[in-house]
């Protein structure tokens, strides 16, 4: 049983489907409730095709920065699941000066809260459990980048949200994935303002395949932080 | 003319009491009108025995997460400043399964949000100036930290910040400059849940002393980034 | 064609052993002519038993401080490799005050000095061509470790010129991509001063597995930086 | 008692300059004997003119790549010094694949075999006395850059060697300081390969009076870590 968030498009929704073509019984969900069904009818007609799907996939619309939220979201989960793929995450760009206050907020609860409130309760509840929990950051959490300064703030929260906990983790059988992508053709620039030419820009597909394969373990090893670039 | 953002107490109040010792005219700022008032009359007493200080001491009270309470502030300054040190902050720790979704939420407003929005309106008004804005930050924004995930987010956030717009600004003569502390003696710590015997640290004053000596700069180069630690 | 270095143990004849057993054609490379003709050996013999191996295992001892050796070496390939993974390396740990001079020169030789050389003269030869060039590192590039002060300055040392080398080859075909290992339970303990219990530890074939395995890339894109870590 | 390494010229020079017209003893050392000479005489020079300056400025020429010549050095200070600041070092620049492997060779020793050497004899005697040791790097070891790969592995290394060492020397007296200064105007950059405009650098006195001003430490803190920017 894997949960992924954010799986109402790009990367989250091509994981998905690849994930549901493998077999894989998911839980994703989203804050779209209408591109969430089409993700999923669109998994299960693939699937189809195949004939050789019978895992479930399930969706739940959620809201990440709501405790409440999460809890009915894990709730419905049914068992400990064996990965939680963590994609929700939206875009914002520009020179800091012209960016909107409200826009800023939005782009810190979206990524930082978001990862922040579900962490938490990952490890309230599965803390003793074999349970992968794989963060999608952005290489924007690797390095500063003109134009993207709340975006990068927001990613590089993230990824010392995400080291801190490591440390705390220490022990335990539940284990952290970073994950950081180069930028991907989707949807995801069409509404963070900014302007670009995303063709020679890996697909969501493209990377979903490559991240699916890179999540590998081991008896005594993970891959436990894999970067994924264009190019 | 310095604004020190964060000034009621802990270093912002130290640094406000060793400018104004030094003949500096500031305003500060923070959250608290009564301990801001108290900062202003400790110093000005303080001044009162040199009887050499003829500047001025202004105190306002602000919310730097509303952006019409740092529009206000910033017109009450009168000039453009030749400094803006913003100290502003707050602290919450414990390891994350048992943080409050609402304190984690203050948290990152209190030294994120206010960060982006006091530092998007400077450089509205001031890119074109010679104003040097010092960032204080903590140790906590460079290394990860178990039973800090949430401070480690938010410090690693306005890094990445910061980072990020320092590439905006090239070739603007605004400058900013980054600091990171190590742990003081503060009262940060009584309000931060967490349980620490600080006997061994630095006072804000200490850690103030070296700072005010520490920001430096010559005709074509300046002390970027400045790391005070216990030792 | 792959060029392996570092091959006559540890990852790098894990490594061999794997990319043979999967048809694929070899020139392994190390300072140890014995030990090399030894994994050769044991490859051809698991992929002799396979019976599907067609692809060719060619060894060539190799001094990589030496820019000779490195010409011999590259001059021997016959082709342009499609890969190349630099594992070549060694271990020498304690405080530093009981580290000795010569140890520590031939760290930084065997370490530092071999993947300079080795990248300047793959970058002469192959600049223009699809070549992936894997640079084998460690954890400790990504941190400082107590105990591996010098190690990590040699690891430290290979990171910073591979970051640095990829922004040379912005344009270029040629790919870089750098992977850091915890430790591992190979002889490479054993030699290096350290006094460990590596029952926990990954076998270098656990990590030879999933390197292989997290080394993709798509038409738009390609896995540029992997960790694995014990877990 | 003040020991300055990579005196001969550029900041270690400056800083020979202002600690002796600032009424410090020092024991200066570089590769030079003539230049070193020319320093000495220089600050001695400029110090009569002061007439305040009783203090003395001995030279001894060194090649901190030989632990003997780091010994005899030291034996010659005749006390613990309070400060030792490690200014030596080399740049060579260019492409990867147009620098040569003899200068690949001496420029790591110039900068990393040098800096492990020295940190590691002034642990075996001084560990356990107040002694400030400020490693002077480059900005160079912060960031990537092409152009500078080798010389960026370099200074990775020795900042990899400074973190590692710090955690090693926890609880004792002896501290780190790690100073990165962007780049100055001085005959590096014309030994170096890298064809550059310096007339916006820093002059190496900038730098030095700076970096001067911002080593301070109280009772239970210091300035560790130093960034120093051209703007």
């Amino acid at each position: 049983m894997i949960l992924i968030t954010g799986a109402s498009s790009g990367l989250g929704a091509a994981l998905a489907n690849l994930y549901y073509m493998d077999g894989k019984s998911l839980l994703i969900t989203g804050r779209n409730e209408q591109r969430l069904a089409q993700v999923a009818e669109n998994a299960i007609s693939n699937g189809g095709i195949t004939g050789k799907i019978s895992a479930t996939l399930n969706t739940q619309q959620s809201d990440l920065c709501d405790p409440l939220s999460i809890s009915s979201l894990l709730d419905n989960l049914g068992q400990v699941p064996n990965t939680v793929i963590h994609c929700a995450g939206s875009g914002y760009f520009g020179e800091l000066e012209v960016q909107e206050p409200a826009a800023i907020k939005q782009l810190i609860d979206n990524n930082v809260t978001t990862t922040i409130l579900l962490l938490r309760e990952l490890i309230q509840r599965y803390r003793d459990h074999q349970v992968n929990v794989v963060i999608v950051m952005s290489t924007a959490a690797q390095v500063a980048k003109a134009g993207e300064s709340t975006y990068c703030a927001a990613k590089w929260a993230v990824r010392g949200l995400v080291e801190s906990v490591r440390l705390e983790l220490k022990g335990y059988p539940m284990k952290l994935i970073a994950v950081y992508p180069g930028g991907m053709a989707t949807d995801f620039w069409k509404t963070s303002g900014a302007d670009l030419n995303t063709a020679e820009f890996m697909t969501a597909n493209e990377a979903a395949t490559m991240l699916k394969q890179a999540l590998i373990s081991t008896e005594h090893g993970f891959v436990s932080d894999i970067t994924i670039n264009r190019g």
